[in-house]
């Protein structure tokens, strides 16, 4: 607001790699503070800081809620890694995280109205990610978990929202859940069916396609089953993990066993949510007029042109083929309508709504290239906020 | 930099204390996330988020020094309190203590060109608050610790600057003493005394007196004896906690005892860093000449009217009385510094050289009523920085 006195930081000399314009762009970071009070002189101070400051900590020290009104923090959101999943890349650790956490927290901004500051963990040990997330909280009015490895994201986040009253979201499942969805409900809107009609086969027990089985479930799903490395998740296996066995107990009523290329054939939808490569002959089996969500990135499970082949809807996760199940579709306006009406969870049915309108929005004018809007709609944050919102009132988690 | 297409977050109805002209103005916070690349199309979020963003995640992996020249976070500082020693407020814990962590980041922006992001923690534990800003250290620059009560904080400052490879600056001890340094040098300068002539007195054994006491020992002040609320603190005193023990080993050669009216006998310099109330008859028995240094908010320990009649320069805390010593003319520009050369540490000598620099840009234009500059003087900042930055280069601590 106020002009600044001091230069741009000093930000060293120039590196061989700046001649990558991607180097280039990131070059000092991708984002800064902005004061939004006057600081021209002493009447400014007086007013933004001491004396005047004291009136509003003493307020607040006397009724909680008001900081909610009279601070940014209430709808600031920490964007919190401990750096092991970042992006395709793995276990990079906290420093080599924060350009994916900058940018993440640039989307919110962009693309929510949302303030966010990334928070690069120096610890991989969930019981002290949960302690110091907990202990942070008094700065934020939420909790966007990120790029943290699957199995340890679900205790994680599962504990933050039991301690924390306030939106905990890790955004590699229900981001990535919440597009699907929209994806899944516009493609069978186009071939008049309806998601109890569909068989649906995951590949991946990650992160990402746990809160996608799991939604799509709760959405009401046919029926679904899950693959991981080793092949289809059923309750006769033995080398499963706690959250593969709640898996294998909620999914595959049809008792799939073996390889995942077998349980594709006659299957209605194809979700890729891992980076195992799925080949012709296998898709050439699925149903007909089947859809494929092939989300694996930079390389789909399937290749989209492959796809196209035999899918009457294909979907991934790259942004030069259509369909691009693009999580920024969902984050801005999930935190940003629970902020609105101060949330104190972020609940099934919020991002259910979520998903809900996102498909409205693209069942305006709906094409098997398009069943899902595109980020650059301005309506998508407005439109999943004002969703959002509505359905913490309706399940009584607003605080306004 | 690219407008956003959500308007400003939902602030709820407005409140009865917004009548108030300091509380319509902190509504909704005080500062914003601005980001500093477009957003505006496919291509570019190609360049700043996926895919584009693996390559920098990648080299940082490879070369932790990249972390420096591509994050924002090099650069930014978390303004860390546990809310329990804010303003004269007293314990009003984090949540209440937000609004004055949120001024000190915007005047960080404001007089520093700094980024620094409020970090209000839920605990008070010296071990949990380490910990806790230890594992958020990838996130950030520098750590300026703020309100944190003594004699807690010595630890734990003592505790991060060993653990951490980085600025870590408790503002209520440092920049305090450094502007009182600066405003010292300047009154001797102006009566044509060194510091190594003048007897000083110091009220407050505090985070402030107790920093403000090792700098002038380290700058080669004559005699210095310091006061608490039971009196002259001195080596025969048994109930001194660690921190007054070590003060009474290094201060107070003079061996003074009893109330700090009897030791401000003769006294050259007055320093209040307390609540406690010095009265008439104490000040007419200091020297000819003498100094008062009067900074407890809101009421300075001596009354600025009274004082005026026995010394030659006076200075308060206070931004309505000439010579305001203010910590804002000392950390913005310290971080500032600091960060420019990536320094490991804030040394002692850096400290010096900050109050050198302010004391140097009022010598200019001295005057008994204006000892150390205005905040708003706009080469204070860069002056400070440049001082620091240097001093870092000389003691081997920076790294650039």
């Amino acid at each position: 607001m106020s002009a600044l006195p001091v230069d741009r930081p000093v930000l060293g000399d120039l590196h061989p790699l700046d001649a990558d314009p991607v180097f280039a762009l990131h070059r000092g970071g991708k984002m800064e503070i902005a004061p939004t009070v006057p600081l021209n002189g002493p009447d400014d101070l007086s007013l933004s800081y001491t004396p005047g400051v004291a009136r509003v900590c003493t307020a607040i020290a006397a009724d909680r809620a008001l900081f909610d009104d009279y601070t940014w923090a209430a709808r600031a959101v920490a964007v919190v890694t401990d750096g092991t999943a970042v992006l395709g890349l793995g276990n990079i650790g906290p420093h080599a995280a924060m350009p994916v956490m900058e940018g993440k927290a640039v989307l919110f901004k962009r693309f929510g109205g949302v303030d966010a500051v990334p928070i690069c963990l120096d610890t991989t040990d969930p019981a002290e990610i949960v302690d110091t997330v907990v202990r942070l909280a008094p700065s934020f009015g939420g909790i966007n978990l990120e790029d943290i490895s699957a199995p340890r994201c679900f205790g994680i986040e599962a504990e933050l929202a039991a301690r924390l009253e306030m939106p905990v979201f890790h955004d590699d499942q229900h981001g990535t859940a919440i597009v699907a969805l929209a994806a899944l409900r516009n493609a069978a809107r186009l071939s008049g069916r309806r998601l109890a009609d569909l068989r649906v086969v995951v590949s991946g027990a990650g992160a990402a396609g746990v809160a996608v089985t799991k939604m799509l479930l709760t959405a009401g799903i046919g029926e679904i089953a899950v693959a991981d490395s080793r092949g289809m998740i059923h309750a006769g296996r033995d080398d499963l993990s706690a959250v593969k066995q709640e898996l294998a107990e909620n999914t595959n009523r049809l008792g799939l066993t073996g390889p995942i290329g077998t349980a594709l054939a006659g299957a209605d939808v194809f979700i890729g949510l891992s980076a195992g490569r799925i080949e012709e002959p296998d898709i050439a089996r699925m149903a007909p007029g089947c859809f494929i969500f092939a989300m694996a990135n930079p390389e789909p499970e399937v290749d989209p042109r492959i796809a196209a082949r035999y899918a009457s809807v294909v979907a991934t996760g790259r942004s030069d083929y259509p369909n691009q199940i693009n999580n920024v579709l969902a984050f801005p306006g999930v935190f940003r309508g629970a902020l609105d009406v101060r949330a104190r969870a972020i609940t099934a049915g919020m991002k259910l709504a979520a998903a809900d309108a996102l498909a409205d929005l693209a069942a305006e004018d709906l094409r098997p290239d398009r069943v899902i809007p595109s980020p650059f709609d301005e309506r998508v944050g407005p439109a999943v906020a004002r969703a959002v919102a509505t359905a913490a009132r309706i399940e009584g988690v607003a605080r306004t």
